[in-house]
């Protein structure tokens, strides 16, 4: 089903551009920051997966949609007046729904290129947090994924479950669906609760 | 014309490499540091480009002028002392010329890939500001792309001005001397006079 | 030798997946950070290698045994608790190992690639680099790249000693222990007595 997996990609790009442009407007960017910005967080997690799938040039060169997905959540954020509270709270969401797609559908552009399942999961996690990591260095901010505690595990469980629920016969719309909904809500409850991974032994800190 | 094409991509290769060279002296680097923040300026969005495009391996990989343009550059850095303030000043205006051969470049090759129009927009833009965004992260400092206001604006430009000129049927060399041209006027033009593009509305800043 | 290689270029990512593990660890990164920061150190460099030999999938992403290296390292690195001086202490003389292997095996991948032997030190540097750069972009730490003085000449010295030894005749793997060794060698020597390349000339600092 190449055309929902395209629209779950294009889902997952827009929700992702929206979070760069989110970034941007926090960190006070002009209009063409916020168009870059939203361009690297919703891309770049999708050219990375799809250089390690071989499959180049990335969709998002050859399927002008993507650009379009991206100019259409920049264009959203830049015209919509929002508090810094309420940007600083969106972001995060989104950035969790967007972790949920593009764990999806890494996993399944890998499988489909013949890759193993251990692989699949590198795949869909590599690609979901991507995008996320390169808004983060262009903003001169430590990566989301490495400080806030349930993120890439959050990816990985989305890609373990869409992996798994394939291979128990479930089509394609609900296995994705499934993956989906499990990255958004395991990241979702970690914000809400504030979640920890636990942390490394250590005699003390300095 | 491949021959041309490769010059336009030594020419932006050597001044980019430059550009790197200088930010590493700006940042008291030694001659390594010097001479890989170059290579990086140099030749990292001909290889972002490359790998769009699935040429690869990059160009930079199978001819060796591209190292030598580097090399080049870094020891014209490295011989002639320099005061900080003209650095500054230096690099900005080596980086918008750069620009304008990158854009150039990467628009013609997307093309030359059978690539769209907007797909070849996207390449063009890439590429020209790939090797500046990994030379200012590698240094440490906000991307010039992002807080630099007319920056990703001028690299669109250019490309445009080249592609269109092509479309009307101009020849290759005056087409992309236009393109280079435009990157470099305008965003020579935004330097001396601190043009900026408009901001995202805010209700306040924190 | 495929076999060789392969081993070799594991022990590179076990190493170099251990030094990303401790810089999380110095970082008080959660678990998910350790594993994120071993996976970026272990598989970025063979990764951008492969790209750059445009061997790809990356073997990182073909073969399951990569995973299994970066899960190692980072399980070690989260069992064995240790003083906080000594962690600093030990990244780096991993670090230094791991630029040994990687700049081996990415000299002998670029060879098998047909690529010459300015190519071919290019991506062995690239390969031996490139993990560690990624590690200290995440860690918003300077890549030890730039500001440690003998790190990319290390790498080069291992290059050209094993593709010079290679060249004469000698077999793989003495070829490549001497290559090791060498890059080894020279970057412990740099940290140990503290030698530096030369800085450029400046006027003054300011």
């Amino acid at each position: 089903m190449p055309s929902l997996l395209t629209s779950f990609d294009l889902v997952g790009t827009f929700v992702f551009a929206l979070s760069g442009a989110l970034v941007a407007a926090r960190k006070d960017f002009d209009v063409v920051g916020v168009f870059v910005l939203s361009l690297a967080a919703g891309l770049g997690g999708g050219a990375i997966r799809d250089v390690l799938i071989n499959d180049l040039p990335p969709a998002a060169v050859e399927n002008e949609s993507y650009l379009v997905a991206v100019l259409a959540a920049a264009t959203v954020a830049y015209v919509i007046p929002e508090r810094i509270e309420r940007i600083n709270y969106s972001v995060r969401y989104l950035d969790a729904l967007g972790l949920g797609f593009f764990a999806v559908v890494g996993s399944q552009k890998a499988v489909d290129a013949d890759l193993g399942f251990i692989a699949a999961l590198l795949v869909g996690v590599i690609a979901a947090a991507g995008g996320g990591v390169i808004r983060d260095l262009l903003a001169s901010t430590t990566p989301l994924l490495l400080h806030q505690d349930i993120y890439a595990l959050a990816a990985l469980l989305g890609s373990v479950a869409f992996l798994a629920a394939s291979e128990f016969g479930l089509p394609y719309a609900p296995a994705a669906i499934l993956g989906v909904a499990a990255t958004f809500l395991l990241r979702a409850a970690a914000i809400r609760y504030h979640l920890h991974a636990p942390r490394p032994r250590r005699q003390r800190k300095r």
